[in-house]
């Protein structure tokens, strides 16, 4: 188990009648822990935006084990697994009480203000090299 | 019970482990009521937006009489109730099979591009005053 | 291009500051379009919950090809296609004006009330069988 | 200013096309923070539902005075304000950098299993009054 980049306790308003986590919700915590993950590399996302520089998601895929209910406390990993020219796939874990409950992964493009895809800028490049 | 200007299903996304609707998503419903008031006085929030008029939210408020449950149809009407120099108040009802379940209202500003606080627009408030 | 089993306009709530909708709300549409094939071969899924059938999602993918943005109208596609033993499969497409602009598909499984994993019933294969 | 019951980051999935945290966010954040409530004063929800007892929502008021920004640390306070026989409210306030941003308030009933109305129960109130 790597280390927790998100920590968190499921709301009550992330349930659904069937008692479990609703699904969708996972996609947030995934997001919440790449925002982390880029953070710990030196990256802030929202200076990155503020610069024009934004990561839209081409792709996103979760598994689901075991159900999360309302007030678990969840830890999500993530960590970089690869860069291809102009995208990189991120994969997550989520771990209740150390067991492994979800993965997952996404894959990201850069974009710029405009809308238009962009190579990876080097700051970007250099910041997760050197720090992953 | 006035004209329905949002006719929605409840999704089980929007369900808690309460089994009810959580209390949470009738802001959302709120919001589109407001948007389809808006176009029904021939004003697009969309484009609004994109001419550099928002309409932030000052206060809002929900009272729910009784819950609204997964694959539920509601009935969501909206109407202008104030305006007061810079800031308009909209009121709602909820309502499932003809019975009112919820009601509640928002106050709205207009602000611009910048984030400042600005007068009415004419135009919003010719279409409105003509329309209401 | 199939039938639409929904059609939704992007609420003001599911954008984020991409201008984009945020690509988790594509779960709840699929999950709407779900609830939409089950209805048109004959299954109620609120019903099926209340009789103590479930169908806990195993798995989900999405590939976003263009963003959405606040007041698109979507049109959502489902379709099965495959079961094995105790899982199922269901493909999703969503439109915009015509235009493919995301894919996915869920896995699902069947649960009873207890929570535990269950053979698919008798009834829900033969309104798929029959119908699809 | 309070202790912070909750403190969080605002997620970009709750972010809007203006830029904010949109406004029903906050619902699911006063909501947060009544649950820590509780639990300061030796209540866990979770096992009140499991009991048997649910804090359905009647009410619900939120004044915006500052939006929040993506990636903003939020600190949220709740305290109980009125006991009225078979109802409470509890009021809100939202805090970034110690600068209010957002009060509010919600009202509650209690309810048993089968949705019905209930008083309140001698261990709420006992819990409640001696730690409040």
């Amino acid at each position: 188990m790597n280390d927790c980049l998100v920590e968190l306790r499921v709301r009550y308003a992330e349930t659904d009648q069937m008692r479990f986590a609703h699904h969708a919700n996972y996609i947030a915590w995934f997001e919440m822990a790449r925002i982390e993950l880029l953070r710990q590399v030196g990256l802030s996302y929202a200076k990155m935006e503020n610069d024009g520089y934004m990561l839209p998601v081409l792709e996103v895929h979760v598994n689901y084990f075991k159900p999360a209910f309302f007030d678990d406390k969840l830890c999500i990993t993530a960590r970089f697994v690869e860069f291809e020219r102009a995208r990189f796939k991120i994969e997550y874990n989520v771990y209740r009480d150390g067991m492994l409950i979800s993965t997952g992964y996404s894959v990201h493009a850069f974009m710029n203000r405009e809308g238009r895809a962009i190579r990876p800028p080097a700051f970007f490049m250099e910041k997760v090299k050197r720090n992953n």
